[in-house]
Formats: structure tokens, C-alpha cells, sequence
């Protein structure tokens, strides 16, 4: 058995984890911890977990995790960079769901963030957790960088399409609608169902800190700068991601074969048949991203189309998809939960 | 490998059966029938099933279902009365979701659903499949009628006061709330998320057709005539019942222990601690039912908050609960996910 | 015209009062108040008030707020009590939306409210705001104590009954449902769309403060001591109360005409046919209340349904309304809004 | 006072009309049809509207309507080019809130509608009406093609831009989110809460109606042909529309100024400051449209966000400001409702 243990536990990515890692067979979470709560059990918190979990929230301390096999940042940006040396050195691999490990740039990083990077010497060798992408490099990694919700959709989408130098990658458009849950788990008036409820609004529309982490993963692929306009929205409802992608095309193709083809392997990503369209709904619980593409009227602009559950695909089920690579079981292992419709 | 089918496999429990069965272990989905989309594939309909599912849909005649051993009928009132006694017949046991054998007394039934019963032999035969009352009987059965959505989260959080007879059984109030999914998938207007959304209603106050059903099953423990006042509601949301209940103590007892022992056995049956509330999303897209118990300000009134997920332990769920116990296998097999939360 | 201050401008109530006032053409609204925000245009705070409001918050002072006809107190409980008197001697009219001079008896206040009462002298004076109840000592008054959400609808749902005896008083239930805006525009995690959407709670069971505020009124109707099991429930939408009453009845009567006649001359609450069910949808942004009574299968339980808009008719409609008798104006003016459906 | 009468008064349109309408000081609602509810009380079907309307559903015939001096056509696409020309010939003026008269190109309309034009001289006479665009000839119309709730709010965003010639016309991007309301009331599965709550999605993206409309208007203000992207989104709320536009600048210039000098006599459409998003909520009931301008990282991709009410500005509310410019009546009577937040 794996011993897991999950460093903020009390997110709406940490309960996530502890969903999908609690009927896992081959792990045993052992350590959940959690400033606010510590001595709490966790499932006086999370009623949804009693029964499953008998675990009590303790201080996030080295020395709570040091017997873990794996610890899982579910926290706040910076808090994993404190914590991840340390860690590994005492042999515990560490995936990071926060965006400490991201941005292989330390200045964008420090720029976007607001902070000072505490580890700098790790960024390099951080893997980012993209299987679609990385898959053979998380197999032999200690830390990954596991990718934010908004990246995860919009790469998967515009993927295939830079791999081939099909589109003008000067001029990509990502309009971009997520759930309220990828606000998180804190008190904020904007979050309040009052507020953000049967109401529609973009957001950090001058710049969103996914758009340094979007462009820098485009770019690996397209293997050039690109340019990427990213408007993020706020949509009135909990789970979800929609990406609606533009890209002005270079030449002719046949984009629906182009996907099918990119993801012919791919157990987590799902291009549905043409003249589909993507509901989140259909992804919702799941670890599936599934994906529509179009050339409206035959005009030379793609549209992709791209879905993912923001707490499944991005975040913990993908998370713990790079956890089964690191640990050489089956990919899919405790991520097969077909979504949950209606 | 028990060859499962499904009768009207495009409703939600329909889709639900399917979420569930197309991961059990020991089961093989073998037909789905729908008499409007026979010839589609399953999953180009629910597209969230891709990958799980290659069934396409069949015309729900006898011929296609005679090889299964079991037949799930999720399908409208009036329909599994009319096939039960063939396929039991051919040796095919029926769990039947609809209300066709759910009430004794075949007068009453006819009266509340309003057509002549077509198999009115099997009625007696039919076991009322809610596994906290009549689990031995289940295991034994041929044909289960399986508990409305309803009627699940009232008698469970009844039963254990009208077992030991503590409170006024003429007087009984259930003030019930229901997500829209209880309406199930039909093309009605006061369904649209347009009426539904952002608003809140009582309905069939004067009379609903779980109500003879709800009193029927708290008879069977009280072992006398009850009193219900049922008021059924509709929420604006998507799953979830939450059952609110009303009942004068007639003798002083501790609450908080009489349903914890009347329910320490059941997995699926949660008694939350003493001064929690119950929170429907704390069961989305699980089978189990949390109960809390409260007697405010110490008066003689008793209050019991019951909820389930009305798709899982109050229809889909607790249909395959039910064939476990039918097939010997462990009642929990494929029922195990924790709720979906947030 | 009158010069309307409003204290605390920065909650729902808050901004309803001025979305009523700032149309009402016999009143100008010369000063809002906010310890936080003072110095900050509202609009900015509020863009859907750009163009109806230039006014700038300032500091809850005695000072800004002497040259009012009349003010309003949005604030948290506690507040009010400290300025009240000293608006009073300076002639200024004061309409307290917050729970400070609702109770009569002091004790039972300070118990629930858990502080010290700060105007005590005034408690007896001031009159509970509902209009139905007190028509003609709220235009006779100084200080206005406007009802609580819940309370509203649920005693203009119990009135008619208690009124003419007819009910079983000391057993009466009320199970009341609140959209969230109920709970304020306040930064906690339990009101975050994440939490609220998409479930359904019950909460205070064990004992909410408007249950001495609803006995009280009741007790006043009935002469007598009133027994009563209120139970309030968080349902996922924003606005809209639904109270579903329920009483023994102990003779009987013809419930529809009661209420009818009861109701007959008062504009803002709406007795429904015979048969009907009370939508919130139907009352939300109106200062209606509209009531359904049932007796199921015609037994002695009689069954209310009550709904309002919480922000209007449960607060800042019924605080204008209160205004306009106390002004000599007409009871409706600003308040004929026709609900917005869908 | 003029006597409305409205056609299909049992859709959303319909309802929002004499939402309007009811309290609109110069007018009489004397007619309002249906074919399905003649004979009805339109207060029985919408109880919002009890106390404001005693008018009976009556057939849709010319007889009916020949006393009015204006008729709303608030009906499926088809209907009002049956009726108009004999309407106009009584001198009754009609304005028309579906799409039959809003495309100026007959075959275009045939093609993207299905259907042959019944009335194809009257195409040309239409005035469409968009006051901010056509204000001089709706004064002057006796008949009107009201915008649909896209085009209204995708050309308030791109006209500034357009008008000046600032923009690549040839790539013109609108990314839209519209409520379901907008879907209207009709029994249809996809309209379902289960189905269209907690999700979100894109439909139509191979081309959906309102495209011609909105690149006709486009090319009148640009002078020239424009090609543009439109995918509509359904997202999980009732009322609200949000678009989202993207083009290439062709030059420098200050787009908030231009944007604010644009509207700055236009009551109903409020160019937020800089740095401000648009949210829907705060349009919610109220005939505005609100308009933010950004040039994200100072790039060469403009993004502009534009908001209204699907039902009001997108739909009734436009039409009477329509009807108030037809007949000389201040353009904003009966519609200075504030947005209804939260």
C-alpha cells in the first residue's frame, strides 16, 4: 500500500483527493493535515466521508509527513515550495496541485505571483503533470507540477492542432467558463451564491495567472512563441470547465481525423463525433476531458470545443492519475467513476 | 457474470442503473431497451457513458430480454406489470423501479395511479425491496418493487419511532423536498429550468401518489393504522430529497441512541451525531441516507431529518442494492462511491 | 420630498431599499451610510444603481444623518439600538429592519440575541411593522420594528386561523424554506454557491431567533400562549421564502373564505384559488404575499403555503411600506412592481 | 392611452411584455391571445399577474385586434408575417419581437428560417429596431423587426468599433452565454433543469440564426462586409445574456473614450469605467445594456463584454422602447426598473 498524505486537506481539491484516494486499492491515506482544523477528524468536517475515512486533520509538519510515500499539496500558492526540498530528501515524492511548480521561468513566476520563489533550484526539475504530454517524464519523476484547471482545458484543445502547425499561433483566443468551484473553498463575497449565482461575468480580464502557464505549455509544443488572448469566466454552477478555443487555420485539414488521431490512446481525453457539442455535465465526477472541434461555414476559423471537470481532470483525479505513473500502477486505477448525469 | 438488462434505459434511472451496473464487477449489461430510440447506441444518447457502454438500445420485447437474469424496469407506471410474470416465467427475475407492485391492496392502487392492474397475481408475491425492513424476504425474492424516492427517506427516518411506538401515529407530517430529477427525463414545462430554477413550490398537496405507499410501509411497523399529512416540494436543484418529519412523543426516551442502534448494522443508513443538520449534497451520487434527530427546545415534538439522493438510495441505487441481496453478493458491491461534493 | 437615510447600505437589504427608493417620487435618498465603504460612490459598489444614485457612503454618524425625515437601519443587530434615540429627539423618523426592537419582553430579547439591549426605554414604544397586523399604530408611530423574513410569512399565513380560534395553538409547525440571500451579504463559507447550490439543509433546528419574534406575534393574534416548532431550511436559490404551516384544526370551517375575507382588502397579500400552489417565483421582486390553504384528504390537519420575496415583502418593501403610512402617503406607492418571471 | 394588444402572450416574451406594459402609464392592455388558453384568465396561468390584468386569453384573430392602435407579436418566427399587412392596412402598427421581418435579404431569411416569407413586400418597410442605430426611423415606422437578443447584444459591442473602422472586419469573433430563458417556453427535453442546470455548453456552432442578423447589422454600420465567428452557449441560468468580443485593432486609439462618447446619450446603454467587468445580474430586469472595453497586455486583440436581459433589452423591454418612440412618448417610460440584485 501507498501511504498518502495530503497537505490542506480542507479545499474543495483536498476533499476531492481524499474522494478518489479513499477507494483506491492501492493507497492508504494516512495523513491529512489542515492548520485551521488540526485534532478535528476529518470527517466531522466533510460528513460525506464518514465511514470511509477515520482519519484527524494534524499540523502540516514535516515530521507528520515524513512517512508518507506521497504527499499532495492541495493548499494555497506557497506553501508546497516551503515544503517540497524537505520532503524529498527524505525519499517522499510530492505532487503539487498548487501553482508553485508551474511556470519553468522563476521571473514570470515571481511576476504573476506576487512572491519571492523559497525553491528555486526544484523548478527545473519539476515534471509538469500533463500525461497527455509528459507521460514517460512522470514516470520517473519525485515532483510534479500538477496543471491548473483553466491549462488543462486549453492545451488538451489546442494541442493537436500546434503539434502540426495547422493555425496561426499569434492570434489563439481562449474564452474560457468555469464553475465556481475552482474559486475555492474560502469566504469571499464574490463567491456567495447571492453573488454568483443566476448571474454570468468574465474575470481578470486585463490577465489571469493561468495565461503565463497556458502559453508557456502551447509553446513547448508548438515549439515557437505564441500569442494567446485567455478571458476567464465565472459560470453559475459548482463543477465544470468549458473552453471554447479560436485559431485561425493555415491550410486545409481534416481536424476531426487530426483529433481522433491525437487521442486515438488517450483513456482521459475524448473527442466526441463531428457535429457534437461538449456539456460539462457529461464530465461532471469524471476524469474525462472530452473535446468538439468545428470549422464553422467552412470559414478558416477553428473552433475546439473543451470540457473537464475543474476539481477532477483539473485538479485531483489528474493529480492522482500522475501518482499511478509515478507508482507504476495502471493509469486509470480509481478514476474509471462514469460522471454523474443528471 | 449476471446478464443485466435494462427496460426503459433513457429515463434518468435509467441512466443512473446504467452509472452504476456498466462498473459492477460481477455484472454484464446485456440489453437496454427503448422503444423511441431503439437502434441508437446507448452512449451517443448519454454521452457521459462513452467508453463504458457499446449496448444498443433494443425494442423492449420478450425475445430480447428472455436471456438475462435479471430485468431492471425503469420505466413509467403501468409497463412492468404488463412483462413481469413472463420473464419470472422464464426464469428471469424482475426488480421492478416503477410503482406497479409497490401497494398491497390492488383497490387502492388502481384508485391512486388510475389504470386496472394487469398482473394483479404477482402483487402479494412482489417483495417491497427496502433492505432495512425486509432484507431476508429480498434475498429470497423474485420480484422486488422497489420503494419510491419518497417514501425511502420517510420511512427511514420513521421507522425506528414507530417500531418502539414512542410517538402519536395519527398525526404524523412529512414535509418532503424534492430536486427536479424526481420528474424525471420528460418534455414538460413546469420541469423547464425556467420555472424550476430560482424558485420553490409545494405540489399535489391535496393528494400524491407516494402517499399510500408511505403509509402503507410505516403500517407494516407500527402494526396499526397511521395518520400522514405528506407534503411534497420542489427545489431548485437537481438531486437530492430531503425529508423533514413531524411527531408528538407520547414517553420521554433518548432519540440520539434509539436510531443509532437501530441503524449501527446498515451501510447504507448514516444516524449523524447529535446536533448535526443534513445536507443533500452530503449524498449526491451515493446510496446512503443520513438521518438527524432533534426534539428543539425539549418540547414533545420530534423533528428527523432524513436525506438520500433521490437517484441513488431512492430509485437507481437501491435497485441494485436490491439484486445483490438477490444474487448473494455483498450488498455494497458497486455502491461504494462517496458523495460528490461540492 | 422626504429625505430617506439608510444606514448600513451595503447588504441586500441595503440595496433594495435603495433599488425601491430611488423610484419612489416622494422621496430623495440623501444619505447611505457605511463604516467600510464611506468616501466610495454606491454605484460603484452597486453598478446596476449607475444612473438612479450619485450618492457617496459616509460614516454612520448622528451628523450626517439630523437632516432626514426618516431613517432606515440595514444593519446587523445591535446597531440600531444605539442611534435610535438620539434620532428620534431630533425628530428624525427611524425604520429598524434589524431585530433590535422586535421583542417586547427584554429578557427573552437579550437571550436569543446574546448582548445587552442598549435603548431599553424604547422597546416598548416602537411598533411591529406589519401592516396587516398594526396598520394604524405604524402610522401613528416614531420607531418601526420591521418584521423578520420568516416571520412574515409565517404569521400572515397562521393570522386567519388564530384569529377565530379554529386551531390547535399549541401545537403549531411551521416549516419554512429561504432562498440565501436571507443570510446576508456576508463572507462565509457556509453561503459560498459551492456549498448552497445544488443542496438542500435544514439549520437551527434546535433554535432560531425568529422564533420568539413568530410567538410573539402569534401569541398577540391568539391571546394566549402559543405552542410552536419552527424549523428553517436553506434551499438553493436566492430570493424567496416559502412557509408551509400546519395545524390541527378543531372544528369546522370553510378555509378558503376565511382567508378570502380575512385578506380581502389588503393589496399586498394575495389569497390564491382554491387548489393552487404558492410559487416564490410569483412574488419574487414583489412586496406580495401570496397564500394556498389546504385540507389533504380532508382530514383535521390544515396545511398553509405562504411565500414572499425575503428582500421585499421579508424586509426592505415592507420597511417602505411602513414609510409610506407613517408619511400619509399612499400604502402601494414604489411598491407595485410586478414580480419578475421568469 | 394606447390600446396594446399582444400576440402570444403566453411565452416569456409575452409575459415580460405585460410585465411592462401592465404599468405603463399611456397604456391599455386590451388584447392578448392564444390560441392554445383562449377562453383563460391570463392571470390564472401567470399568477404574477393577479391584481394587474382581467384580461382574458382571446384566438388570434384580426377581429380582435382591430381596436388596438399597436400589436406585439410575441410568437414563434412565421406568425406575425401572416397577420402584419392586414394589421398596417387598419393602422395598426405592429411591432414584431421574432425574426420575420429582421433580414433585409429574402432568400437569406428563407434559408436560414426553413421557410417560405408570407409576406415579402413588407421586408423592405420594416425598420429594425435597434434605437441606438435606427432611432429617426422608428419614429417614423409603422412596422417594427425587433433585434433578437444576440444581435442586440453583439452589435452594441462591436458598433463603436466598427463605425471608426478600427478593426479587422474580416475576423470578427463573438463568443455569447445566453440564459434558458432564451430557449422560451416550450416543453423541450434540452430545457430540462436536470439537463441544463450545472452544466454548460455551446450549441449551433455550425451556425446558428442569428448570424445573418447580426453580420447584416454589422455590415450597415462597417459599410462593407464583415466575417465573424458566433457560437451561443447555454448557461445555467434563467435570465442574462454575456458577450464576450474579440477583433484585431488596425491602429492605436482610446478605447474607453470612444466607447463612452459613443453611448453617452443613450439612457439605455451604460459604458462602464475602465477596469470594470460586466456582469449580467446587474441587468436583471432592467432594459440596459452594460458595455466593458479591454485591450488585454496592452495586445492588438481587443475584448469587449456586453450585458443585457435576454427578456428585456434582448426581447420586451426593446420592443417598448420601440413602441414609446413610435409614439412620441419619453423612450424610457415604463422601463426605469432598477436591475433586481441580488
Amino acid at each position: 500500500m501507498i501511504r498518502a498524505g495530503i497537505v490542506g486537506g480542507t479545499g474543495y481539491t483536498g476533499v476531492e483527493l481524499l474522494r478518489i484516494l479513499l477507494l483506491h486499492p492501492q493507497v492508504e491515506v494516512s495523513v491529512v493535515t489542515s492548520r485551521a482544523d488540526a485534532g478535528l477528524r476529518v470527517d466531522q468536517l466533510y460528513p460525506s466521508l464518514r465511514g470511509y475515512c477515520d482519519v484527524i486533520f494534524s499540523l502540516p509538519e514535516l515530521d507528520n509527513l515524513k512517512d508518507c510515500d506521497v504527499v499532495f499539496f492541495a493548499t494555497p500558492n506557497g506553501t508546497a515550495m516551503l515544503m517540497a526540498e524537505a520532503l524529498l530528501e527524505l525519499g517522499v515524492k510530492v505532487i503539487d496541485l498548487s501553482a508553485d511548480f508551474r511556470i519553468k521561468d522563476r521571473q514570470e513566476w515571481e511576476k504573476w505571483y506576487g512572491m519571492q520563489h523559497a525553491s528555486p533550484d526544484l523548478i527545473a526539475e519539476a515534471v509538469y503533470g500533463l500525461p497527455e504530454v509528459n507521460r514517460e517524464q512522470i514516470k520517473q519523476a519525485r515532483l510534479i507540477a500538477c496543471p491548473g484547471c483553466y491549462p488543462t482545458a486549453v492545451q488538451l484543445g489546442f494541442l493537436p492542432l500546434l503539434e502540426v502547425g495547422a493555425i496561426d499561433e499569434q492570434h489563439l483566443i481562449a474564452d474560457v467558463k468555469s464553475g465556481v468551484s475552482g474559486a475555492g473553498r474560502k469566504a469571499e463575497i464574490s463567491s456567495l451564491m447571492s453573488e454568483a449565482g443566476e448571474s454570468f461575468k468574465a474575470y481578470a480580464v486585463a490577465g489571469h495567472r493561468h495565461l503565463p502557464e497556458i502559453r508557456q505549455g502551447l509553446q513547448n509544443v508548438a515549439r515557437q512563441a505564441v500569442g494567446l488572448t485567455f478571458v476567464p469566466h465565472l459560470t453559475p454552477m459548482i463543477r465544470g470547465i468549458h473552453a471554447t478555443l479560436y485559431a485561425r487555420l493555415n491550410r486545409k485539414l481534416d481536424l476531426q481525423s487530426l483529433f481522433e488521431e491525437k487521442y486515438r490512446e488517450e483513456r482521459f481525453v475524448d473527442v466526441l463525433p463531428s457535429g457534437s457539442h461538449a456539456d460539462t455535465r457529461n464530465v461532471r465526477g469524471s476524469n474525462r476531458c472530452q473535446i468538439a472541434v468545428y470549422q464553422p461555414q467552412g470559414g478558416d476559423t477553428v473552433v475546439i470545443l473543451s470540457v473537464i471537470d475543474n476539481l477532477v481532470k483539473g485538479a485531483s483525479g489528474q493529480a492522482v492519475q500522475n501518482m499511478n505513473l509515478m507508482f507504476g500502477l495502471p493509469e486509470y486505477q480509481s478514476l474509471e467513476a462514469v460522471a454523474l448525469y443528471p
